[in-house]
């Protein structure tokens, strides 16, 4: 059960989401999907509903490693797609990286823009095999994140349905007890593992918990002081994530554009 | 004076494109502008535009060649830089996609899929070298490639802001003329530059003057056989060009996601 006033996961609700994979795959006379798996929460829980919506055998699971990825995260990432009857791929994105990284000069020690051009890569090994495979690409963001604007623009933000885009992170854990997704997995400590060390709740300075109830006051139009009232959390730290959803407004937009042509009388 | 029926630009059209790059921009927070440059139309009339918007000395041209690009682009794109007093970059791309080709096995004659990536990888540099800048990406794509759908998903079809997405190809030569973009870029042939020979007429199978025409009907909301007779197009290439922007939808929309969270009462 989460707290806060956030909407409690039914098995109704499971059901609609592998109803709307199942739909979006249908309308879209593509032949399978396309999962980016990386041993974590959300991407576990995105594969096994996709192979519930369609049928393990028209879903393929796509690790992509980079040097910092641990090897736990290939075996995690083929035990459970070996165990669900899905197809499982390594491609290694090192090498395009380290292009990159000549051709942009980037420096070793730039987290964040080797980070977003590892997530880029990604996008663009996995719409490569969608092309190939005849496949549509599922996205993995949940609602946190996605009002956080953690992701990359263009990265692993850049898919063709996000199953998980309404469901705060709470409630995937729930989603994640309720279809059975290994304890190890819904344990990890949530982390886009772009660079050594770094994990989600260390970058927000907050625990997705208290996140999670702070982002749905905010969606429900509430004020920093009533949700801090109601919350415990303090005001501050209320107004930094308002601040932040507000700043990464553009990563959820269309890219906006003037209107000229169909304007005239 | 572009016939059937669109709209013909007028000098306000072009103050208030320029207006809504500077109010864009303003409202971003950044400091400046990138866009990129390919010696074409689109990408000269937007780079002019953003430099009569913000300023030259806030503008930078980033020119990303292949090993499919001719030299004789490099020349056009930074004389034009030059002449604007816009920063000019050149930064290779072959490197980069070459990396990809071997990770994914791509096959040298696999137009399609190595135009794609050429595309992601064009995007992945504008993209770094804006965030070290401080700097919006801006797009080039006119209404024409948009609703053809004639962008690569998360390529170039990737930016900020889009001044040109509400004019017709026909409309941008208009506005290239009144600008002042010189002859030998107005007159070049369309191409998106992914293939040797690669032409944007080529692959719609009709000449922008009539397909400009056709996409103004299908906004309109007239049927096929109104914009054949009026047009003088055969109605089965309206038919087809009508598939196509049907068939394209996805890629300008954002992806599409199950509502559960916030539909409790």
């Amino acid at each position: 059960m989460v707290s806060g006033g956030i909407h409690a996961i039914k098995r109704s609700d499971i059901g609609a989401i592998v109803r709307f994979i199942k739909n979006t795959l249908n309308r879209s006379g593509c032949s399978g999907l396309i999962v980016g798996v990386s041993g974590g929460l959300d991407s576990a829980v995105t594969l096994k509903l996709c192979a519930d919506a369609v049928g393990p055998r028209r879903v393929t699971a796509i690790f992509m490693p980079s040097a910092v990825t641990p090897s736990s995260d290939f075996d995690l990432t083929s035990s459970l797609s070996r165990s669900w009857g899905v197809g499982h791929e390594t491609i290694g994105i090192q090498p395009a990286a380290d292009a990159f990284a000549e051709i942009l000069s980037l420096s070793a020690d730039d987290h964040i823009g080797m980070g977003n051009v590892l997530s880029r890569c990604r996008m663009t090994v996995l719409y490569s095999r969608a092309r190939e495979m005849n496949c549509l690409v599922v996205g993995t963001s949940n609602r946190s994140e996605c009002m956080m604007g953690y992701f990359t623009k263009f990265g692993d933000g850049a898919s063709d349905m996000l199953p998980l885009a309404d469901l705060y992170k709470t409630q995937v854990r729930q989603i994640a007890e309720i279809i059975g997704i290994p304890q190890e997995i819904i344990e990890k400590v949530p982390t886009a593992g772009l660079w050594n060390g770094q994990t989600d709740e260390g970058e927000f300075g907050i625990a997705y918990r208290d996140l999670d109830i702070v982002l749905n006051g905010i969606d429900k139009g509430k004020s920093d002081g009533e949700i801090a009232e109601e919350t415990g959390t303090c005001i501050a730290k209320v107004s930094e994530v308002r601040e932040w959803v507000g700043k990464t407004e553009h990563k959820r937009l269309p890219a906006p554009h003037p209107d000229i042509t169909l304007s005239d009388p």
